[in-house]
């Protein structure tokens, strides 16, 4: 079989190519000086798994490269290979939830410049039920005097009567010292709106306990973001921090499920077309000011993918997609897609929803418009159960790409059928983690996805709850979890991420050339860091 | 596209069939009583995923189907579905290492009958080191006079000189009674001798810090089970268990890296050839046991996959081979294979030997013999690191089979490979667990596998370590795990175990026969659980 051990080598060799062959990275042309980045990127990567993951950190019982992201961002961020990074074109987000897109800390203080906002707890916080007792945040109209008494007692004084709506600075202003005074309603509020390590890892550490923390974020942070001054900061905040981490297009998941949003004059009265002229004036804000930097070429631009829940009826379903149409038409360029989202594991069946979809299309048909369904599917570790088959669902109606996809690769025929049509996957590495799908990175089932050929894009899913803000983190979880990837691979993905968003044939060779050009000296960059 | 929902039904029906074509449950002939014994068998499962797993547990934080065995095992224990999984005709174990088969407390009281064993400790032993301190076991040679003192301090006495042998049953007997007295040396010792929760889940929660626990388990058994007079009680004391368990038949992965046993002399003396002598007396004197209850049926026997470890040069590897080569000429019934085993991630790459293993194969034909490989590869979530690269040698080597083979779902053209060339996996699902693979059964591979068509059989590791003892547990984590998976995919499991064992053809005729047998009683009983 084997003349020599050299021939052996040989056919060894000939077979790791062909097991290779279908990923992005393969038989691509690259630069000498991409090669070179690729080279000192991998030996920092090297270098950095022995001294600083190898490293002991009090802190930090097992740390290793890919660990759980809450527990190893500390260290993450001490890294030469983050920082190199942190600089990268990223490409495009395409998958990120717009209402947990700002940190928790910043949007607070967004919220805190608004007087209008008030904030009110079912019962007088104390020490003993500070942990389990979820605040409601919302705006008021100006005219509506709360009690007076409330400014006194706070959310933490003996007088305080439940559910009194108390202004929100003054419920920082009084809050207990005993609880921390202003710091600890600070501390209180961010560990409301965020998921932490003890949490993840320890009390809610199964899919669905962490996905319970999870929805109970969205109903309290709603009660901030969804009013109008406060969401268009907290736009701008999630727009700029995205450029300033090297993303140029973003695609976002904005959940019209809230038929009105809060506006300034404290009436729930702002119409989703009102959204949407909002989410355009701060993003071209935005691009005036990055244009009176000479940057204009790091942001192409921001649309929205149309998104509701997958609790709603299949009448109300209609209601949505005659609404979504009615946008596209108002709004044809910030329109991207149409998806329906939560966790899967426990809402309905996208098959329930297969009728109104293909009934959507037909509409859409009529009406001239194109809106693609981008639908989330397969978020889960379930085999053959609704979850996973949802994604049966998803290729067949045709969805653009698949949000999460996590379970697909168990799927050799939709695997193929990915492959063949173009059909992205979203893949969320830190999002999949802190949610429980997968234990930590290496075991993450990215790297399945990519030596089939899946065309992939690297995703943040909801940075401002995970901490993961940009995708330097993501990407920086992926780098370092295979032997295999390089930095030559990130480039393959940075790429895909713009060719497969919904952009127009046209914006999306400005968008490639622009990503090219600063890629190049992102490379020359990597490449000199070595001399 | 789809003119109506009706169409759009057939097409997902279709696409559903299409994907899981290749699983070895497809297209198969059914009893009626199969099909019964199936719903039956899914719809416990059903129900028990709510009234057990669904069930609070007071000392168990996140309860549900397929968790931490070490932490659920005391929940699956209660189940009728367990209940039912023990009473199945198995088939065939494939993948188990020899002295990691028998729980260690049944290993310790088998010791404990010999009084030439003896145990010593490297400093006397006290509550504040008890925790950290192991202990080595050794059978001295009858006339070797230990030290009277000895019995009378035992391990615990303050005048203990350490590394003083005391015989086994005096060091129990005169335990310290602030250490538990002889129950407390009982704990102690299967403390060290097993694997518990909290060091699986907590103190040692990564691949590489939990191989170093299981690493200093076979270190310390070694002197337990390497003393031919234990040896013989403990291989019996596994057949017998494995074969009330439903295993008509096994291969042993038996290993032969110290030269010699100790023999019951008390002198390290006991050649190679000797170990299959014991061997074959052993199990001819089970079948000849179980013949007299008329239950030869259930036990076609046992034979012995030949195993060293990957730390070996590759001059000892051709002395090995040669050990190997003259053991099958000897004992042509008795060889099955040969294995390289240990840690992958720490221990030399298998292209290290592969020069050494082509050679192998040149000797085998000059000598007549023939011995299949049946390596382990792949058990890692490595991506292109030494231990994933392992599966391309394996199989370019020619294994017959590949042990573990977790990775391999990361190389299409491997899987590819695999189901062309009829490579099966040994899929050791709680071992992969234990060993922080995969966090828990619904995130681990395997129906990554069965959709792809590789032949798969489902293997215990380390039983004697991990606590799961036959192949139940097993099958239980991967019934529950999965809603593709039912009792009719457990019957192609255990088929395929036989089907591609290393028996001959006529031998595995006869096996599957025997297997049927038992087979259509056990759905016969499971069908009648309804009525």
């Amino acid at each position: 079989m084997f003349p020599t051990y050299e021939h052996y080598k040989q056919e060894r060799a000939a077979l790791i190519d062909r097991d290779r062959s279908l990923r992005a990275d393969y038989a691509q042309v690259f630069s000498e000086t991409e090669l070179k980045a690729d080279r000192i990127v991998r030996s920092i990567r090297t270098a950095e798994a022995a001294s600083i993951w190898g490293a002991k950190h009090p802190e930090i019982a097992h740390p290793f490269p890919g660990m759980e992201f809450l527990t190893g961002r500390s260290i993450i961020v001490k890294t030469k290979l983050f920082e190199i990074l942190s600089k990268m074109p990223k490409g495009a987000l395409l998958h990120v939830h717009l209402d947990a897109t700002v940190n928790a800390k910043t949007l607070l203080g967004l919220a805190l410049e608004e007087p209008a906002m008030h904030v009110r707890v079912p019962q007088r916080l104390t020490r003993d039920n500070i942990a389990s007792v979820l605040m409601e945040f919302k705006a008021l109209p100006r005219g509506m005097v709360t009690d007076s008494e409330s400014y006194m007692y706070g959310l933490t004084g003996a007088g305080y009567a439940p559910n009194t709506w108390v202004p929100l600075r003054a419920a920082r202003e009084t809050f207990d010292v005993n609880l921390g005074g202003p710091e600890g309603f600070d501390l209180w509020v961010v560990g409301v709106l965020s998921i932490d390590p003890s949490e993840a890892y320890g009390t809610h550490n199964t899919v669905d306990k962490i996905w319970e923390k999870f929805a109970s974020i969205f109903q309290v942070s709603g009660g901030l973001i969804y009013f109008a001054p406060v969401w268009r900061k907290y736009l701008y905040e999630f727009l700029r921090s995205s450029v300033e981490d090297g993303i140029s297009y973003i695609e976002a998941r904005a959940m019209f499920f809230m038929e009105y949003m809060v506006g300034e004059d404290g009436m729930q009265n702002v119409p989703h077309r009102e959204w949407l002229l909002m989410f355009d004036e701060v993003q071209n804000a935005l691009k005036e000011e990055l244009k009176q930097q000479a940057r204009e070429s790091e942001f192409i631009g921001a649309r929205i993918i149309y998104t509701t829940l997958r609790f709603i009826t299949t009448e109300e379903l209609d209601w949505y997609c005659e609404d979504c149409i009615s946008l596209k038409k108002e709004f044809p360029h910030l329109i991207a897609g149409f998806d329906l989202a939560g966790p899967e594991n426990i809402l309905l069946p996208l098959i329930d929803y297969a009728e109104g979809l293909l009934r959507f299309r037909e509409r859409q048909r009529e009406e001239g418009v194109d809106i693609p369904l981008i639908l989330h599917a397969g978020e889960t570790c379930g085999d053959g159960t609704h979850a996973d088959m949802n994604l049966y669902d998803a290729v067949l109606l045709g969805s653009q790409r698949i949000g999460h996809g996590f379970s697909l690769v168990k799927h050799p025929k939709l695997m193929e059928a990915c492959r063949e049509k173009g059909i992205l996957i979203e893949v969320c590495p830190i999002s999949n983690e802190v949610l429980r799908l997968t234990s930590a990175m290496p075991m993450h089932p990215l790297p399945i996805l990519m030596n089939n050929g899946i065309p992939i894009a690297i995703s943040s899913d909801d940075p401002g709850v995970f901490g993961n803000v940009g995708l330097t983190f993501d990407m920086y979880q992926v780098l370092v979890s295979s032997e295999v990837t390089g930095l030559a691979t990130l480039r393959e993905l940075a790429r895909d991420s713009l060719k497969y968003s919904t952009l127009g044939p046209k914006d999306k060779e400005e968008a490639l050339d622009s990503w090219q050009r600063h890629w190049e000296i992102f490379v020359e960059w990597v490449a000199d860091l070595s001399s």
